[in-house]
């Protein structure tokens, strides 16, 4: 066994709420990029440690899928199920590099000051044995533009002509919706569940109309904003609607969001990144203070490939996925 | 104040599970008709303790409401959050009879030994001062047709030539639907929620087909199967989808149940029995077990008033309902 760290740990999973029970998350620490002299695009030198669960990481596991960054960016996974101690490693899924139990062990061996809260995904340099970056934007956009050199596929995420727009959606829908589901699910007051749920479904009933005329979030192209969009609404009937109370409307309900989500979820790519037993077990098992038995709902009977009518809108995936 | 009972009680609401985490609803304990000696049919006399919330009292409701025995049984209501120490009264929901503090206190008085978990509905015989009966099938009987020289509309919810069936129907719907949802909800094991899910589908699923070619469970008449089936339907999508985690369908999902559900709630009568606000209230305010943070959810935007297509199919309510 080659620890990267020994000694005790004082979990930090407590979920953050502020004094009026809105949900807080916690900024993340390292910010690094690739392509800089710390972290020189190398191929096989980067790896990305993620749960399939987490729609954070999700975003990062679809860029890496997309771009065919597959061999030159290592992948693995942490156990689904969280609990006290954090993300862990396990039989089924083990820590290719360090064979670490957990994955605070990273984060310490990065810094040994670090005491907050452990998160996928991560972003790991192999050489320098640290933590590149585990916030999940910037790890999307730095596979996605500093690294296009290692794509094995010309896809771009971040286009030309599209960057502003790009920027402008990823921010607009992080509060209302990728974060909002957790400010509902997270709220420690009924007024604080209240204008979370308010504020998601008004960006919900938003994004609808937008996409009744439009393939994707920017236009016609498909871009980080629909990466990021799409890690929310495909784990959004299973779990947001249930264990998180966002019951007033389910995604497989919206005339143009439902379609959207079928689109993206046949698009070469994504499917492979889709583990909706990963997902499903995470939350229901994890979150103790909000699901105490942890039972794990069953969820309804979706069909994200019954096929859907975005080929009516102009646009389209990457030629080279198709 | 004229307390029924005074002194200390030892709560008694905690959820009975057995070995597998299956939920053991309790037996009822008081079982008398009426229209015997004990307790004659008179206008004026019985009282019936209730509370919105419940599915098992909204029976009962809807049974005095259908039929017109609103002068002839009075009726009042709990408050709908249900705490440590069981269903209580209140400011906004007072005993009218004995200004009691808790509905215990009336358990007590009927029977000095008991130490169950009081329940409503309750049916009252305020000239003995003691419950005739607090099993929900068994009153809605008793005012069906014990009371039915009271009535003030001609309503018969237990017909001849329907009788075996209704009496089969309401059994038939029993485990897997009306106590089904409350398997699922208080399941103390993964498998004993799994089991209630499948059985609860299972069973809708059939009765969607069922309905499909008849207006009612039993035909073409509206019968006490009926309101029992109504009362877990009209809450399902606001509570026990979410709460119970019953989640893989939505009532306004299915092709038959939701005409039928909608066709039910705007039979005359039948509205002024729902309250949705103490029905949400209650289920996710009582039960700390499985919601710590007792925060309420929003439920879906369904209208259980925008039409239905029920009158195609043969039968029909009441004529004097009409």
């Amino acid at each position: 066994m080659n620890r990267l760290v020994e000694g005790e740990w004082v979990a930090e999973i407590n979920i953050e709420t502020d004094d009026d029970g809105e949900f807080e998350r916690q900024e993340q620490a390292f910010h690094d990029r690739l392509g800089t002299d710390a972290h020189p695009v190398e191929a096989g030198r980067y790896h990305v440690y993620i749960s399939r669960a987490c729609p954070w990481a999700h975003r990062v596991a679809m860029t890496r899928s997309l771009k065919g960054l597959d061999d030159a960016v290592s992948l693995s996974l942490v156990q689904p199920e969280r609990y006290d101690e954090g993300w862990e490693f396990s039989d089924a899924h083990p820590d290719p590099l360090y064979d670490a139990d957990y994955l605070r062990e990273l984060y310490v061996h990065a810094d040994p000051e670090f005491t907050g809260r452990p998160t996928v995904p991560v972003l790991w340099d192999t050489e320098t044995k640290t933590i590149v970056n585990n916030e999940s934007e910037e790890i999307m956009r730095t596979l996605d533009v500093a690294a296009h050199d290692l794509a094995t596929r010309d896809v771009d995420l971040y286009p030309e002509g599209y960057r502003d727009e790009v920027d402008r959606l990823i921010d607009d829908i992080y509060d209302p919706i990728n974060n909002g589901v957790y400010r509902a699910g997270f709220a420690g007051s009924q007024g604080a569940y209240d204008r979370a749920v308010d504020d998601l479904f008004a960006a919900l009933d938003r994004y609808d109309d937008l996409l009744a005329d439009q393939r994707y979030l920017a236009g016609d192209r498909l871009t980080e904003a629909d990466l990021a969009m799409f890690a929310t609404l495909v784990r959004f009937d299973h779990v947001y609607h249930t264990h998180f109370k966002c019951n007033r409307r389910a995604i497989h309900e919206y005339d143009h969001l439902w379609g959207y989500t079928k689109d993206l979820y046949t698009t070469p790519g994504i499917e492979r990144t889709v583990n909706m037993d990963h997902i499903v077990r995470h939350y229901y098992v994890s979150h103790a203070n909000i699901n105490p038995k942890r039972l794990v709902a069953t969820g309804p009977d979706v069909d994200f490939t019954e096929g859907h009518d975005r080929d009516r809108l102009p646009g389209g995936p990457p030629a080279a996925l198709l």
